[in-house]
């Protein structure tokens, strides 16, 4: 096959990314950004090869530890639970929270056999019983999975005297944290109730 | 800069990807598809560094001279001059043509600086100097540039006693051929007539 057609059948590992719009990527760069576009093919190999999890939070990272947990600066008792690192950015990007995260990679789903133990919840059992965490901010996606791995979080926190938290309403129902508007999470964010 | 930033910042050199779709490409690849990533950094490096025009038709190649016109099986007599590769493919994937092309990259446009010269007529015009030639079928887009740059084309073919023909209408005026669906392109393209 030739270089630019394995090139467009390559492009289309992206998401969202068809035939037409690989192709239409292939031809662009060719024309217009090769050095962009070595850029990208040196990035990328090295972000696939390097790019782990963070031993602390689970947050994608190069590092051991990630920039933020490794942070003097930010407040070591809060501690803000999310499904995903695009929902760890955007509470990141939208609000001004400086505690620290806590990135599950998922939510609880026994019919796809995710359970505590893929969330790495072993590791955030251990993390508060360090005792330095006063606050679990549950950032879960207010959907059906998201609330039950909220509830399980939440009784998680409790049983290490911690206070669970969730974020207020504001963030719409069904809907998908990382794509709310930056206001309605700030807001949410800022709003957020202690469980009952 | 944390090496996934490098990687969202990276991605964005591709067309019609702004900050959120880099940024859920990256993660994306980072979760489910590094070895689709590995390969894409691989082929993309190799094709932005190999890949240079064909020194008989302009299109994009790795080697010296394209698989298509390096082909013993093609009809050298019909040759089909297209502004750009995706233009190339297009005609290629919707019709049954088996004559060879010629890639203008890009059309007339004396006030971009876009000359014969840009075009490679000089190229062209040796070509059809060669005498194995019959018919230039000049697959311009139906712009006013495109137009513009047909006619050129024609008296060129004419000079050397080629017969030039230009796609039947079906081709949307002002469209995009690239974009044109395969029924339409397809019979368009056999319903060519000669130019007047
Ligand atoms: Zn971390
Ligand atoms: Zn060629």
């Amino acid at each position: 096959m030739a270089l630019i057609d394995q090139l467009i059948e390559a492009l289309r590992v992206l998401p969202g990314v068809g035939p037409k719009s690989a192709q239409r990527m292939a031809y662009h760069v060719l024309e217009r950004e090769r050095v962009g576009g070595k850029r990208l093919a040196d990035v990328l190999a090295q972000a696939v090869e390097q790019i782990r999890h963070c031993a602390r939070c689970r947050d994608f990272s190069e590092t051991e530890i990630c920039a933020i947990c490794a942070s003097a600066s930010r407040d070591a008792h809060l501690l803000c639970a999310v499904e995903s690192p695009a929902d760890r950015l955007a509470i990141e990007q939208a609000t001004g929270y400086r505690g620290l995260y806590f990135i599950l990679q998922g939510r609880l789903s026994p019919l796809d056999g995710i359970g505590p133990k893929e969330l790495g919840l072993d590791l955030l059992d251990a993390r508060l019983a360090e005792g330095e965490v006063q606050e679990l901010i549950i950032a879960t996606n207010p959907t059906v999975e998201g609330e039950a791995t909220a509830h399980y979080l939440a009784q998680l926190a409790r049983r290490h005297r911690v206070r669970p938290s969730r974020l207020a309403h504001g963030v719409p129902l069904g809907g998908e944290l990382e794509y709310v508007d930056r206001g309605t999470l700030s807001h949410a964010f800022g709003t957020r109730s202690e469980m009952p």
